[in-house]
């Protein structure tokens, strides 16, 4: 039986346009490379988990757009369940224009459609919670909160994917989640505080949740009590971590909902999404469960 | 009756996106502000000659995808004719991505899909030829010359929209058209020359066709004989050129389509195109008959 997972939250079209060089302030550029990859937080969690050997559904909100077609079409492509996604009638769905330029520099512009209706009462708690734990991302606070009090409800883990957002998503999903990871910009956003350990001590004040941060290259903190201990980095030559938060978040919650401890399970995401950076491309470098397995048996060995 | 104008070539669509600030180099923005206005040269002169009092059709092609239908909607909702149009599938239709920020600095991305067809055999000559005039814009060189050709062999003026291109554009519409009219940077690309009147002459050798260039603000220069004429500038308060040069050909044209000589038919687009110049948008700021016959009739007493 596969571990099953459920993830809440954003699902995006990223649009990347390929040119000689990015200008500087005015300009005008002329281009025929044009692609398109899938992206968004919990979008790209419940791909991981598929990619992972789990079973995988993604919640969430796309205009009724061919933009919204093409989203739904490539995560369903990764075997992902997408019976829970609502279509938006007149809304075009969220997407990223991405400049890339021959010498690797990016220009993001990220839109998001401000008619995307927040209210999450259509999702079913049943529904949400028929699975073995829950991931959402703090993009969509309302869904992110609606769905993880339904998890904590159901006694399953709960998962909040906390990376960078305005401060007021945080306060709601946070008290409900059973595991809160932050980026490290998330975690400054959330508190005000740029100090990990300061921070992952003053979060513990308003919620009884699991608190972790991740570090990049420099690894993962986490609250183990009042102690904030460190988790390694996995040494890899990084040549993109686009995504790589969204891989550690679904694998994860993958390794919860297979019943791992939580020290292993952040093991297994944080090789997870070091694999992911190791190659190029955001979703296309989710890395296999093979992948992951071999390289984290080798650390533990090694360790 | 209303003067018949065939246009063929380009028609887009501009995504424009309003953001704080465009950042240098590398960035990551974000923005709920997104609006869709429609660009292209033929398709603007197109939307001119029907603001203009003239009728339109617009011959062009386009991918069979949402883009496209928003182009061909805007465009026909002007009174534009639209049965010349060929859709192509699995084309992304050509768009523009126009960054805008609170300084009015824009970056413009232009995206041209290689996959549409450059081959013009299926637009009918005789339907091209009906009319009283045609333009045909430099984007699309080989329907240019197509239509031109068509236009030469049913002894109606056709006029070139001679706009920036990859010089191995320009000879074969240039010699075919009755009309050429570059933009000055347009001239500069065919001729590789930099001034204007060694340009034109230049120009001459290669071609029997009345020959002119837009200066923007300097007015416009044409070729009489041997000898290199002036048009003054219509004076404004330039708010937003985007655009000027297609409302340029379209009056223009619908001028020749009218029966006005070219001293007068210059004189006309000359002033329909600074009168777009002073209100802001593209299509959107395109005047009406009424504006530029008033505008027109004030400089012809003052003179």
């Amino acid at each position: 039986m596969k571990a099953r997972v459920n993830c809440v939250g954003v699902g995006v079209l990223d649009l990347i346009y390929r040119v000689d060089k990015l200008p500087i302030g005015d300009g005008k550029m002329i281009t025929e490379d044009r692609r398109e990859v899938g992206g968004g937080m919990a979008a790209n969690a419940a791909v991981t988990v598929a990619r992972l050997g789990g079973a995988s559904q993604w919640f969430g909100r796309l205009g009724q757009d061919e933009l919204g077609d093409r989203i739904l079409t490539g995560i369903a492509a990764e075997g992902v369940g997408v019976e829970g996604v609502r279509r938006v009638a007149n809304v075009i769905s969220s997407h990223s224009i991405v400049l890339v330029d021959d010498a690797g520099h990016r220009l993001i512009l990220i839109y998001r459609p401000h008619e995307l209706p927040a209210d999450p009462a259509w999702m079913d708690p049943a529904k949400l919670c028929d699975c073995d734990a829950l991931m959402a991302d703090i993009r969509w606070p309302e869904g992110a909160a609606h769905a993880l009090r339904a998890a904590r409800a159901h006694g399953l883990p709960g998962v909040l994917d906390a990376d960078v957002a305005d401060p007021a998503s945080y306060p709601a999903p946070v008290a409900l989640a059973s595991h809160a990871i932050f980026s490290h910009p998330g975690l400054q956003r959330a508190t005000g505080c740029d100090g990990v350990e300061e921070a992952l001590r003053q979060m513990a004040t308003r919620t009884d949740a699991f608190l972790a941060v991740t570090l990049g290259e420099h690894g993962v903190a986490w609250l183990d009590g009042d102690a904030v201990r460190y988790l390694d980095p996995v040494k890899v030559a990084a040549v993109d971590t686009l995504g790589a938060g969204d891989v550690f978040h679904g694998a994860f919650t993958l390794a919860l909902a297979e019943g791992r401890a939580v020290e292993a399970a952040l093991g297994f995401a944080n090789t997870a999404a070091a694999l992911k950076c190791s190659r190029p491309g955001g979703r296309d470098g989710i890395p296999s469960r093979a992948e992951v397995e071999r390289r984290f048996s080798e650390l533990n060995t090694a360790g």
